[in-house]
């Protein structure tokens, strides 16, 4: 079984490392971060870099695809080759999945058409042109589809994953190892939880000016 | 204000990202990732490289000090070089911090005596004989020393330390913008909670050998 996590320019790096850190302990099984080229790959933030060990090309048929989002308005839904790699994956794989705007690359291939999807909250509305259906859930599975909301959820979606994959028991170990056990210190991780206020700032200074 | 993440061979990748994620969304401050030598760094699984954009030379006087964990045998706590850079940039920094078995870097410093300290649980034991005072807690905090338990505990520790430096209100901020609402499909995540099978097993297979 083979893991394909795809980094694009300016993906947030949580958005990989979440879902990595476990269907990377999927027994038997092999994760390989892959991009265009070869080579460091940056982060949203620029202060940080992976390496992507293998070309797209190099993995033309993996069973898990991981497909990590990053700032809308840099996502590359207009990367032809990347939307054409994904198509060709997507068409054998087992799994399709994406973390945060992931869902929106995931949707420009047109792979969502009339199927339930998560996203980043603020990107929710993003999937509606290309004719999915956006949903709220932090995990959401439609057939093979499996989305996740924004950056964190990431984790939450991976460890679903690993449960349907290698049975409850084996993903119970992982969150243990991982001492998966979130306690955060506040309580404002989804707009139906942050203060009103907050949620209307950063709608008002990150939606994007969606223009498809 | 500067966080250097400091990347040393079969680190956890998530126990770097996790804080990252918070603490690199400081407003005006640089994240760097070090290690002894710019370039890749491979994680524990194998699967998967950072890169440091500089060495620990290059960055002697960091703000906070990120010590991400790693499987505790294959550790670095006697590289002299390493520690010998723990020391000079704790003398000079705000915050000194770790995740998982990067308390266990921070002990062997010399850093933690007399400290309460977490740690990966299966890790505890190993402050001790370094002086220091192992504690159950997912994030202690010990006058500037801040260590989190097990690789996911690293973002509740990022967390908690933005909301101490940029007030709860900006903390508030990131989480929901990195969508922190944790949902783990099971509650596994700490000793605990777990099936006591399993942790026997996981104790069994995986308490390393204390030689000190």
């Amino acid at each position: 079984m083979q893991t394909a996590i795809v980094l694009h320019d300016r993906f947030t790096a949580l958005d990989a490392v979440g879902p990595y850190e476990m269907l990377g302990r999927l027994p038997g099984a092999e994760t390989v971060f892959v991009a265009e080229r070869t080579g460091p790959v940056r982060a949203d933030t620029g202060q940080l870099a992976l390496i992507a060990d293998r070309t797209l090309a190099d993995v033309p048929r993996p069973d898990i695809v991981v497909v990590p989002g990053g700032p809308e308005q840099t996502l590359p839904t207009r990367n032809e080759a990347l939307l054409e790699w994904l198509r060709t994956a997507d068409a054998a794989s087992t799994w399709t999945t994406s973390v945060c705007t992931g869902s929106l690359l995931l949707a420009a291939a047109g792979l969502l058409r009339g199927r339930r999807a998560a996203s980043h909250w603020l990107s929710l509305d993003g999937l509606t042109p290309y004719g999915a259906r956006p949903t709220g859930d932090r995990v959401v599975l439609d057939g093979k589809y499996v989305t996740a909301a924004g950056v964190s959820a990431g984790i939450d979606m991976g460890l679903t994953l690993l449960g349907r994959i290698a049975g409850d028991a084996y993903a119970r170990a992982v969150q243990l190892m991982t001492e998966y056990d979130p306690q955060p210190p506040y309580d404002a991780g989804a707009p139906h939880k942050a203060p009103g206020d907050l949620v209307d700032r950063m709608r008002a200074r990150f939606t994007p000016a969606r223009s498809r």
